[in-house]
């Protein structure tokens, strides 16, 4: 049996998706913006896709959604840039974001601090959230942006974004979010927050990789990261990857359409697996089940080293992580337990469990008893466990 | 009968690439960063294809291939990189390019201009192509880098690539050249010449669309454009795109292996379809055959608007193109025959037929028949031709 339980990392595309994607490679190849058949054919799937991608967030007409290539494309796109058209000749240099974002918001602000940016990293406290009183209070007259994530990738620990939103709009403060691990998971409703920009990626909810979004808010205005060819009404130049924004408007509408599944049933299934951990003594959860996103847990059990484990359960089978992909290959103490205050040897023992709709009751099962038996195995072993 | 003879658009994806990126999306699915064999299993693909983009250009080892999302993400990364690390905060501020470019090198460069860059645009001569010594005499003690296209998408017609990068060198100037209508249609050996940066876009060599390379000699060093999870080797942050990454390194592979087919089957049928056209009165084709890629003719025909001549074509099936994809949504005048020095209503005929291997000779003859009985119907009807 092979049991896929990494899936904040990356999803299996749905075979309807890649189903609805085929005729797009060898068969229905021309470019859009061609005026002949080969290129206007393609059309009524393209908008189809777009339609799907407002409609599963529910954003209004008047917004955008602009096509990239991934989250890191959007993000990158979104910090550079306002930072170079409304920060860097102003003093208006204060990005405000967390200790815990994903690698892409955070090494963009890195990179823009060689610029001047002042960027304020806030903690996460002991439920693995920020507060929307520590985003007010980081404000000041300087702050330029806030960008916070909608739900930790690591955790699945879901931050107040629609409080965030209002204070930064209160303030006159632009706001990013980080949604890739809120897109397919949670319901969103675009139109009744205050977010200005919102990034998101295909293949994080059953879509293919290499395509991912960002929907701006009417009225925001955003210099291109990529000028040429003036695809996407100016917005994101760049031959449009047809297949992709087919893929990517399906698994959109079918991860909306799954919404209810995955708060009752894979819920249902994460608990179960979660509830079964728990029985183990000195093991640990991050953060409360109810303000998590559906699919997640992280763990850590003490005496037990991440990596030793995900072999043991890599050796029957089962794919899980020590964290974010995005770093893993590191082998580090696992960032998001050191930020809530896990003492170093815990925050070595974080193994991430991330489900989907595609998990089934008898891999929960068979992962459950995998994860005891190993867990009591690797202790006898230790020898920081006694 | 459709006929596909738009090529320098966009390519059909060869269905042997499309099987070989298939289980990649729904089987093998995982992160190549994760540890676990859903990752891991994906690396040999990987490997093999990033070799395949190695051998088809004769890079070497040392040098750099990174992939990217597309041709205008490799553009903008390399211009605006090498701007804002040498030139912004130097004297340093002159990039030449040409006035032929693909609009992402245009629009890079004028966005360039906004923060101090000084771009010199290169006009062509009269056979649609720049000399090295026009490069030469544009070199100050000012020059950073300059940016010239290997071959001209809207004619085919090959630039002194070779002969510019040495003088390039010669001169201690950074050379990138966008290869995106040269890699796959002749013969590229980066191993001896002194580029330092290619760009291409694997959806011009039947390749899938949203993925694409740049080329980085070994020793040159390249800010990111997406900075997060270090992945490619910290160049290019983004889960990879797995199916992207193998459909282009086959495609490549496959490009690279029928180049003496292009250079001869597909230069036959291309010189047949041209020498059919050119009996017609008053028709100018631009550029020498010799120094054009193999498929590629950009006619004008007098007294024949450009777009009737489309909608003549496309009503039996045949799709081509008044010029580049990225620009025709704009019905302008075609930009090359303009930057040759033709007369404006001569610029507005332009009609550009790209073949590929995939064209047949019946698909040829047909389309020669075609072309000629369309140029004299609408010459009938012209009220500019006598």
């Amino acid at each position: 049996m092979r049991i896929y339980l990494d899936n904040n990392a990356t999803t299996i595309v749905d075979p309807k998706v890649k189903e609805l994607m085929d005729p797009f490679f060898s068969q229905m190849y021309g470019n859009p913006n061609s005026l002949h058949s080969f290129g206007t054919e393609t059309h009524p799937a393209i908008r189809h896709a777009i339609d799907s991608m407002y409609s599963a967030i529910n954003a209004n007409d008047n917004d955008d959604i602009v096509v990239t290539s991934c989250a890191t494309e959007s993000i990158n796109w979104v910090l550079k840039s306002i930072f170079f058209e409304h920060g860097f000749n102003s003093n208006k240099k204060h990005i405000i974001t967390t200790t815990v974002e994903h690698p892409a918001v955070n090494a963009a602000c890195k990179y823009l601090e060689k610029f001047g940016a002042k960027v304020t990293y806030l903690p996460i406290n002991e439920q693995g959230i920020i507060t929307v009183n520590q985003v007010a209070e980081a404000i000041t007259e300087e702050t330029l942006l806030v960008s916070i994530m909608w739900a930790n990738n690591e955790t699945g620990m879901i931050f107040p974004i629609d409080e965030v939103s209002k204070v930064c709009k209160e303030k006159g403060v632009l706001f990013h979010s980080d949604g890739v691990q809120a897109v397919g998971k949670i319901a969103l409703d675009l139109s009744k927050t205050e977010i200005d920009f919102l990034s998101f990626s295909a293949h994080k909810f059953h879509g293919p990789k290499g395509v991912g979004g960002l929907y701006i808010k009417n009225g925001r205005s955003l210099e291109p990261l990529f000028h040429g060819g003036e695809h996407m009404g100016g917005m994101r130049s760049g031959t449009l990857n047809v297949p992709g924004i087919v893929g990517m408007g399906e698994a959109m509408r079918l991860a909306n359409e799954s919404l209810e599944y995955e708060g009752s049933t894979v819920r249902r299934l994460r608990d179960k697996l979660e509830d079964s951990i728990l029985e183990l003594p000195d093991v640990f959860v991050v953060g409360d089940r109810e303000n998590r996103t559906p699919n997640t847990i992280l763990v850590s059990i003490r005496g037990v080293e991440g990596e030793a484990m995900l072999w043991d359960l890599s050796k029957q089978g089962i794919a899980a992580s020590t964290g974010s992909a995005c770093a893993s290959e590191d082998l580090e103490a696992n960032p998001v337990l050191l930020a809530i205050g896990a003492d170093i040897e815990l925050a070595h023992t974080a193994i991430r469990l991330s489900l989907s709709r595609f998990t089934t009751e008898e891999e929960i099962d068979f992962t459950a008893k995998v994860f005891k038996d190993s867990v009591e195995r690797l202790r006898k072993i230790s020898s920081s466990y006694a």
